[in-house]
């Protein structure tokens, strides 16, 4: 069961998930489950490392959460305090060699740091760091912050962790586990989210707090941006290491990246999704029989949709859930192959019905094309495509596996050319000031840079022009590249 | 990605599914799409054997159907005929021994068999059989019907084959693949689905009708109850091989065993779900705010229900896509890990709210009392359950993994002391009438034995006892036990 | 490491092992370490089915002894009697539809059975059998013999047995397993050996002595040929089946399957294999500097040469032990790559030397030219090669695995013309005489049928005929063809 | 097939074995038959470095290196040039972090680098490093030198690796990879081997020249201590970045490290190893029936000695050559299982005769001691141990993995004493200036340090000195310890 997660593939992916726990016997065990919970924040590698104050024992593979920690592996990470990693990453890097948590030693000691988010800055830091005499051994732009603390002259951990982390700009939330302590931080914008919870004299700190429910854990807070949060045996202190700034806070998690039953930047995620959908029936209602979610992506809309224009929801594309990583396909063709391996539409639902399908997004809309053609196939009389936010038209570059600004649909068509490509009777995208809306943005706190191609940070020129040019990338991402046959 | 397909693991499992081609060029690839959409017949292994009319080309293994058949494995498959078996197995018998079709050779010559359903007098006919010198070497009901086929003086395979079929009992939906033909044939009862469709100039025969769909085949009909079809270089023929019989087709596969999107029996079957929940909520009328679907199993009965009372519909509890063999669990044991694991309820929307949680059957009760109380932690007011169809009391002979009567919680408890055991403000079940209703059963053509006690064929009072003795089947089953690490 | 077990491809290879032990508490574990012993008898598949009295248990897989039999599979296999059986097949029949030992159930009750050795009028008495209605799921030979016993009318399986065995002809050394007891049994011609053996109080069986030595058990005597020992609570019963006949045992045991350290046929392996060198060096003598033995098969045969002559031995072929199951070979190819993989010439050894080179026997040739080619690139200046045994001119088909006879450079070319094929200054066979000697065979009692094409059994004939129509073969050996990719 | 590759475990083992290639289309390839020809100085994992001149493609595993480098995993490393490395480790690093060849990008561009040998001062080296801010991440010696390269202000990669070199202390067999070239380097004392070696146009170096025959190569020279030969599309130019240094080859590669068929400091292993056994026989002959060699180490050596003696050899011990991962040992445990399933002696050899036992060396003597029971078990009258080098008594530090001193029993023992433990009629080391006449040592530029305690360079005590303190490896070795299930 690798590749896709949720619904179909034409979606942005997170890239990580992160998890920590200070002060419990099994802290191993209960950072396995946690990061089982925030699988969906990445599948393809996964990585615990746990001390019990003296050592610090690791296990890192390819694969599912699942599938890599067994018994015998899980027996080996002992101790009360330990951080672990969930990881997506881009086709070139496909590799071990970046699964995270990143393990090394220098002046500051023994330490591992697991990372989510990206650095806008990284490549330049890295110039920097390498001119001076620095040696890398990942892509991983998180490999810069640990250079940057061995580098600094500080003494004092968290003095240097500081220091290091105003050299970087861009999205970070970050656990690192010492023989001696847990941090949780997370950086001055908020970008992706980050949380603090309890669990009887134990702390656990987690991307989402769905992870926290799977092990009875209590929500506490968010850890703040801007925050460093040190758990020891001196209790919890928080700190912060950089000046306030404008919080950017992700509004995707809330459109499609964060599970439904989650609680981020202090809302309920589930609660957002039903506005959301509530909100585009609003803006654009349509004369039709029935409401249809794409699953499982479009389902929460969905219902808000129907909830609030009153059509009937029906489930009339059924998701198969036994995806493998490859399929064979037959060599005499089957049309649409990809999408009806995953979806397939309900006939006698759709037969001579006009309908209304709900997604949360569309990315290259490829995959929405192939749906609305089979729905037309099953009998659909009239398709109607609701997408609960705008039109996505530039890439993120704050942690987030998104495609190039040219392969965005929404980047160089209207709308009206975006109905025409889909072959649909009528698109409607919920509004800026709806999704704004729906999220309960009444502060204006959230990043909104894959709608307005708006960036919050610096640097992003840059990219966007190492986008195009790929010669860029070789040196570092590309130069590594370690192709491994059953992973292509 | 092993075990539950839906929701958990309370529910009555189907054994198998079958899937054949006949007249294609690549047969066994879409065979394994076949058996592909029909997974969740049957998760624990697979087989499929392909003939270019010379050779019959086989491979079977344990496991999911895309992880069995690699592009090597189907390199060797080659030819324009091919049939394919899904399956689950009972506890004692996991293993490859079993494992379908059955290969066989005889005075017949060469053949392959594969068999959905469950004959109730395998034990005497085999006695029989071996008394007069047959050996055996599965303990599968399946290879009694190869050995009457071989006993049968008569030379037409045909007519020896409805002379093996005369002698046995109960269900049987088969697909068996000779050099030159492929056979599909159903028990006169009818218990188990099976269905002819057409690929260009190719015939195919599958357990649902979305593994048609998959491959783009289009449905042409119901094989017959007691109709042997032939698929040969001859074309399509039909004969009878027994007198016509009181249909018994199983009303479960309506209930909860089939694919939302297949045409079994004739009939649609999210229609008959979505009805099931629509009647279900005019008997049991509830005083709630939302009305919660048990995912998936649930969920088409509760949209019925919530389109019919009116309450909205919420997805409350999420479910865990990533479910994996095995779970390691803290040794201070989490309560309720095993549903938690797989379902979690979403505060926000329960957090004061009258619940209406809607499953479509409860065996046990077991799951169905965790999820309760989950509800509750997270909030609710009020839990009123309600069930789309009637209790289940005794257990099923034709194919279909259930407990023993003393573990199904409807044989002797009444409504009033399962609600109690279940924990819940109020419980509502399905009438035999509604459900009847609902699945269009004016005919009276359904099999309800699991709902009644009242068993169409004769044999099962044998089977009833030999559940109580234990020594019965070591004979047979557990003499044969192969309990190999991985699978146990 | 699959494949080749000593020194290259070209030689016959021994179908099976097998080994059994009756009376002890582990006994699963006895004879798993009895099949390490005896791996060199087959390393494609293995299986293991052991009792406690009540059921039998099982494990059969692909691939060697050591990796098949983990410790939670052999915690499975409790009982204190159990048989084993590890096996070569040849290349159709890759399959673990074939892996022995076979399990059935029948009138005589439940049964497992492993087979060394191979029957020659198999094909004859399947008909017979399939004609009055029995059904075979596999193409061993080995069926037959559990067909007919389940066809005995008489209720004593000992009789049952017996009348069974009078029914085949050829080559079998059998262990059988029942609740009850473990049989063994040797054919009346005693083509293969079997050896009885005593641990404390408990009872071994197996093919070679070698696989006593490992566990600690004595040896007691050979299973003599046309009798049937029973090991049970009772003790040990022994009968003879069958009237006595001209014992005809394999030679081929002595000149290279049996491992060195064993006692066959009543004779240690290791002084029949000096006794060949030395007789060959009487026979044909060469003036020359060094005697290099090919790696590892013809080692003893060498020692014996150089002690008999003079000329002093050196290890100037070094075998590479990592031997993995298939090469990736540089498209610019390498000459004799895949001997050279195997064996390196050592060049300061043959530099300007004139060397005799010795092996036990030579099948194709096509190995051994390779080798003589590389030794004269590795500077030698004269190539004697000299085989511990007559030309090979007639397949076997009493459980060898040999190619066909135009495959068998003895069976076409006089030894002048195979000394021009190999490219060797003089080439040197052992004579029917000297190799009879060295065995010690005063009283003729081996078979010497594939040094002389004389066969002493029957039906052989048409089994010559069957090798040239690859029709016959279809129907059952290819008709069940498993070509799974992994052991291609 | 892991662990023992040669007769048992009482030897001191190579850590690693390196080779390289510059300027063949399939230069990776012809590195995967080099590796698989130095398998024997590293079982444990192997990777592989190639370069079109762009980027540098790797694959690095746990395994053997023919069951790493799989098809798919080959046609990814493409380029003319490419390094590989084969590696054993010490017990607490069993695990993929430290894994060569070592990948960095650093200010002197991307580099791999794979090393054979020991550095001695790569503690103080690192600890300096750490102090100046660099950050390290695995635990191997071979990263300090990475680190130096980086910081070094020379501008040419050739003097800054010469800057790096002149730092280390100890013994180095380097090949490094760069997107121009390949660099082969040598410490100025040349502990251990490595030779330049000629492919039609292409270079190749390699640890040993065994693994030029392979490939069809043709041996050059050797790469002289203190000398950096580069690779490029200019040729082959070589200098000297150190002052020349006494020579201190490792003896023990002729002793028993190298293969038999290589050339190795300018002279033929297996003649070292005749000669070694030949002079033991002039120094301790014995009044003995048969020599008889603990295979496979002890063969060669039992070959000289017998041919020096007279006394005929004989195969009295049979290696089983099917050695899995773990064996399952009965719990009525069997007398010196360990050995036997490794060795059988041979008793019809055996019986009644005095026996000269050969073997290369003695590290603890407890798998001796067992061998020696079992031939007297087996029937021996008396057995006479002859080993072909002095006793051992003190620890490698230049690349070998020894036990520590007091586990050598060498180290703490007389002869007479040990011949006691061993249970011996006599024992026999050669002397120290018969081993060096064997190897032809005339100008006494072999390292002897095992065999006297004496060591040729500095830092050695602060080692032996962290051997005693188990707190000084923490930090390092086992603060990383990754004690994965599979492989410990």
């Amino acid at each position: 069961m690798r590749r896709t997660h949720r619904s179909c593939d034409d979606h942005f992916r997170d890239h990580c998930g992160v998890f920590a726990v200070y002060g419990h016997p099994e802290a191993a065990k209960l950072t396995y489950l946690g990061l089982y919970a925030l699988q969906h924040r990445g599948q393809e590698s996964a990585g615990i490392v746990a001390t019990e104050g003296k050592e610090l024992r690791h296990h890192k593979a390819m694969g599912y959460v699942a599938e890599i920690f067994t018994e015998p592996v899980m027996s080996t990470l002992t101790g009360h305090a330990a951080i672990g990693h969930t990881r997506y990453s881009t086709a070139g890097e496909t590799s071990l060699l970046n699964a995270q948590p990143l393990i090394v030693t220098s002046n500051k000691g023994l330490m591992a740091l697991a990372h989510n988010g990206n650095l806008v800055n990284a490549q330049q830091v890295r110039r920097r760091l390498e001119a001076a005499g620095s040696i890398f051994q990942t892509t991983s732009d998180t490999e810069v912050i640990v250079h940057l603390l061995a580098k600094s002259g500080n003494e004092s951990l968290r003095e240097a962790f500081a220091e290091a982390l105003r050299q970087v700009e861009g999205a970070y939330s970050l656990v690192m586990l010492t023989r001696e302590a847990v941090y949780a931080i997370r950086d001055p914008r908020g970008f992706r989210p980050l949380c603090l919870g309890r669990l009887d004299t134990a702390w656990v700190v987690g991307s989402e707090t769905c992870a926290f429910d799977l092990i009875g854990a209590e929500y506490v807070r968010e850890i703040e941006p801007g925050e460093m949060v040190v758990l020891s045996a001196g209790g919890v202190e928080s700190a912060y290491f950089s000046p306030p700034m404008k919080h950017t806070y992700c509004i995707f998690e809330h459109v499609y990246f964060s599970r439904p039953d989650s609680v981020i930047f202090g809302r309920p995620v589930q609660k957002s999704r039903e506005m959301l959908g509530r909100l585009l029936a609003r803006e654009h209602p349509a004369d039709a029989d029935i409401v249809v979610p794409v699953p499982d992506s479009g389902t929460a809309a969905a219902i808000g949709y129907a909830l609030e224009s009153g059509v009937p929801l029906k489930v009339a594309l059924i998701r198969n859930h036994y995806i493998g990583r490859t399929f064979i396909q037959p060599e005499q063709s089957i049309r649409d192959f990809n999408v009806k391996v995953k979806l397939n539409p309900v006939r006698s639902l759709l037969e001579n019905k006009r309908v209304i399908l709900v997604d949360d997004s569309i990315v290259r809309g490829t995959t929405m094309r192939k749906i609305v053609r089979m729905m037309r196939e099953a009998g659909a009389l009239a398709v109607h495509v609701r997408v609960s936010c705008p039109p996505i038209v530039s890439p993120c570059f704050y942690g987030i596996d998104t495609p190039t600004k040219r392969e965005l649909i929404g980047s160089h068509k209207e709308v009206k050319e975006i109905a025409d490509f889909l072959g649909v009777d009528s698109l409607g995208y919920l509004s800026m000031e709806g999704m704004r809306k729906a999220v309960a943005d009444a502060e204006r706190r959230y990043c909104t840079a894959c709608y307005t191609g708006k960036y919050p940070t610096d640097f992003v020129e840059l990219q966007l022009q190492a986008e195009a040019t790929a010669a860029e990338k070789t040196d570092l991402q590309e130069a590594f590249s370690n192709k491994r046959a059953r992973f292509d």
